[in-house]
């Protein structure tokens, strides 16, 4: 079954594997006059990099873009944008002892129950770095989204224990602490905390919030297409992520429908909530208030302590990992979050085109 | 754009509206040769029934299924399998005040924004009557399943501040209960606090659990197609849904690498996982366990406690609603999550088929 | 498989069988804001409707059709507008002896060999009577387009060796003729080679052309949606469709390059073509010259003379078709070669809403 | 609109346009576990390679094809195959006179039309080069179906008014003649008659047939999926070709239902046709005879006299086209054509493979 293909109108397929020869996305589906050039996509690549600081991998992966289609004269055409990124660094040998056996919360054995074999080289198509091709369209999708004033703002919002407190809310940190925090403070701690899971040969999860500012109401379809179905969709196919919230989320479910109702109110001439627990999602549909969402990812899997795990040929074994493995997934993962967030969104916007014959006499003319 | 329809083999498309003639449901791609027959859709539309305790709306709504297509001499024929339920107590004066206003929490306000007006009785095809469709396709969905040894079990995991106490867990309370609480003790509680919620004219919210049993590993694709993700867009797209969990779900995110991974054993000659923290799902493919999820449903919006919004005519008013209506949506919807969650799964079933050579060699004789 | 949809945006879904309780189609995705009735659906069904003349079948089949869902006051709302129609003049009888035989150019092997078995009353799903679903989703295209100047006009261009001159074209003799020719005086000649066919127990083909004006230049889009490519399969997907021709067709192969190419010139200011072989698309996407189109029908394969085949238990056996058959097709099939041809370009329409910046941006007001 | 990608089960995406960096495709949804390598793709990229005799344009395109993920130890591993081709012989300056006039019989005009302006080089999107990525996806798909028994064999029936002598058949000839006919003085009278077009600034036109040996009866889905409907598509989404039929096509449209049927026989124990003017489909389904298909193909729009066409200014001018053209498109679309064929047969091929309940208790085992 083809699954690498995500979006209706804005329409993206990945491929490509950790150690293969390249990493890629097509994203088909852009509308033509965006200007776009390859600078637009490195900034978001780079913000995904390894190998930037301690608590990530020390491998150094170059990760530049390659755009080799639908730009033309410094604009998207209208035509298939298709962009790669060459893998250079990968060290197979590292890999092959686990060939033969299933590591622990990874898909090496999900893979041969499915295909038979797989390429078991650094996880191969199930590797995080097939998240690439997701933030290079993702880099596209939120220069579109911007035309339209829409912002997306993704961040960590806590480390294991550790939170952010909003209150120290600081955007500029997003981009310059290693934990992809908005609050110095909570990341020093959480760089402590890291320090000491990897002294234990162990891991650590966290939760990532993305905030869309500027979406106007009416984005997202009924039933199926609802925004916050896709943007769930979207956001749970990020490998690591184990759950998914729109606005208040799981609180919502010990509340009653008085705290939990958002009530509308004119303000400045405008139909707006006055508050919006709702996430800015009602009836799968935006209601014009700021949309949030959070993920919430697993702890990296691949630990240096010994795990009890069985081989392909069917033994009980024990495996220690070896290699080089971020100790937390959630820095890295902020950015392919805002990136799927914003593809979503893109999509939602394009198919909205078409909702109302007022919209599409404005295009035609009558 | 047309977003009632889901599934990529087995496609389900729904259509109606609350007070419309009638809502029903189109079941595409499933194969030829199940024995089905409208009591097997009955059972399951019975479930979502209102107007059978005193903890929902006292509608009464005998929602008779009728089959229209895709069945000759007791089986499925692999054609599209069409199926209708009349509307038949509806009472449209009681929306008539609201024709002009926007009830907070609902989408009739989106809905405006969106396409410019809206059929405001009942919510049109925002109401929870859609979701009469996918519970006649969930029906099928899990016939098919059965043949397969898989089996769903959906109930309602808490209510307010209550919840099941799962040392306890009473099959056969599901059916039973009026919360769908496999905990007749809880359930009584439950109650309780529901009755107060109502002498408030307030509403709760809940939580639903859904227990797949009998997968075989190897279900649901790499990257987008991924059945963790599949399943979230199932969920998330029924309305009041905020929140879903795949396994340990939020809790992942304070916990370590070495706590959260699931060792693979060999037990019984079988590959299997002596815990199931990931919830049956690994690489967003089926690991063999038993798939767990969880979604966190919102209290009901219409509360008939005075409320502030806004006319259409954009004026600040307050609002007292009237009607019928549910004091929680939680029971009700145990159904719908277990038919979306039967959709998906079925539908992974039918996208495995070609996963790879073997497979195919199998049906085509090489 | 979901074999049952078509479109992108404006997606039909046709469901029912021959001699089911009824027949039917969703379409999503049609644009809020049309205004439509049932009499605007019936119109087009009373076109395909048999027991009207001599050449067609002595059924008399009422198709009224019923509007389930997606109006409201008097206009489509977005949602999706579910249609069906009663089957009220079933005689299976007349089928109980080809339950067990394959009629040569049916589909009976072809459903036997893909699902097992087949509802074989008149042909269960590949039934002409298939067809209602796709008119009437063609007659609410057919308004849509009309909105934007767009104008369908599809006739017989020939049945058997008897063509249409269309030097005396009468638009009206269209909807007039038993044969939908627009030339009464060739439309005499083919009934009377009808009468000849239906006297020797045999039957007849024909050439279906369709005109459709007023389509602005940029509908359709590049690769594999293009306009001629989906015109294609809407139209060869109509049962008996053996060929299907855009513009000059097969007569290209023999042209120069100098002969079929089509000069642009401007006239009244406006860019247009001097002649039209290329039938107004070139590239896969419209050049604002009328798109014209032809489908060659095969004869009814149902004839009462005797014919050699098998039995489903493996017989060689002589079969003679008894029961109420149309001599020909096309008449019949000119509405449904406009209604795919009008859920085509209404889709196109849809989807070039999203082609370019220039026309968000008139959406979205930036 | 995203229109690159082709399939359902099996999913191909092309991208890149004449003179970019590259071109390529991404075939996603190949079951895992068929040997696959860079030969197999090459082999049929050579095929289409121009430069290679003097009917065909002098340019020198090596189009070597790079596989950049998805196979692994030699065979595919069910995860999307990227592939690439390089261009290298572009000479773009040859096209910077036409940046600014409508080349009549091109895409010039209504990509403009479309999206606003466009890649001019070469014809950018609009391409014949396009089919580099529809090449590399067909010889998958023609290695997957050789696996099943499942051959295709196009070719070039006619070329102007020459036409082979089907009598005459020589399969080795279609790969060793310059016009890919399988009759080796029928070739040499078309070289004669291009020489011809080519001294006269002109071009020419012709026919592909391709015939598909050993379907199995039963692919392909009832109603929109029909199997001539996809093949259809598939073809006429090929520039140029401006018709196709299947079977006898045009013909039968002037047959009698006693001529044009084919009878079922049982022959050496099975169930076959004696005649094949169904073109091996009934009802949108193989019956097991070979499928037959033809398209027909426009001249090269692109030739040397002048010719009438506007300025993007808005100009009437006279236009005389230089650079690097095929007097033909024929014989290099003859592998494009079996390419698309291919694709469509082998997805229908496992789309089959969930048609009935039997398929899949073969591969789950009950």
């Amino acid at each position: 079954m083809a699954g690498s293909s995500f979006g209706n109108i804005l329409r993206i397929t990945t491929w490509g594997e950790s150690h293969g020869t390249a990493l890629g996305v097509v994203v088909d589906g852009c509308p033509a006059g965006l200007a776009l050039e390859a600078e637009d996509i490195q900034a978001f690549l780079d913000r995904r990099k390894p190998g930037q600081t301690k608590i990530s991998t020390p491998r150094k992966e170059a990760d530049a873009v390659e755009i080799l289609s639908g730009i033309f004269e410094g604009c998207t055409t209208g035509t298939p944008i298709s962009m790669l990124v060459r893998n250079t660094s990968q060290h197979s040998a590292d890999y092959s002892e686990i060939a033969n056996c299933y590591r622990p919360g990874h898909a090496d054995y999900t893979f041969d129950a499915k295909y038979g074999f797989r390429d078991y080289r650094g996880g191969g198509r199930s590797s995080g770095r097939e998240t690439i091709g997701r933030v290079a369209a993702g880099a596209i999708a939120s220069k579109l989204l911007r035309q339209f004033g829409i912002e997306l703002t993704a961040y960590t919002k806590s480390i294991g224990p550790v939170s952010v407190d909003m209150s120290k809310f600081d955007r500029q940190a997003i981009l310059t602490t290693p934990t992809c925090m908005p609050d110095t403070e909570a990341s020093t701690r959480a760089e402590t905390y890291l320090a000491d899971c990897m002294r234990s040969y162990d891991s650590a999860g966290g939760v990532i919030e993305c905030v869309i500012e500027g979406v106007p109401a009416g984005l997202g379809d009924p039933v199926f297409e609802k925004l916050d179905a896709n943007l769930s969709k979207a956001v749970m196919s990020i490998g690591a992520v184990k759950a998914i919230e729109i606005g208040d989320g799981i609180e919502v479910a010990v509340r009653h429908g008085s705290e939990n109702n958002d009530p509308f109110r004119i303000q400045n001439g405008h139909i707006s909530k006055t508050t919006n627990h709702a996430g800015g999602i009602l009836g799968g549909i935006s209601d014009g208030a700021s949309i949030i969402l959070r993920a919430y990812v697993k702890p990296t899997p691949s630990i240096f302590s010994s795990q009890e795990t069985v081989s392909r040929q069917g033994e009980n074994i024990n495996l220690s990992i070896k290699g080089r493995h971020d100790p937390i997934i959630v820095p890295r993962a902020v950015v392919v979050v805002e990136s799927m967030a914003a593809v979503t969104i893109a999509d939602a916007l394009l198919m909205n085109a078409s909702a109302k014959l007022d919209n599409l006499k404005k295009i035609y003319g009558r």
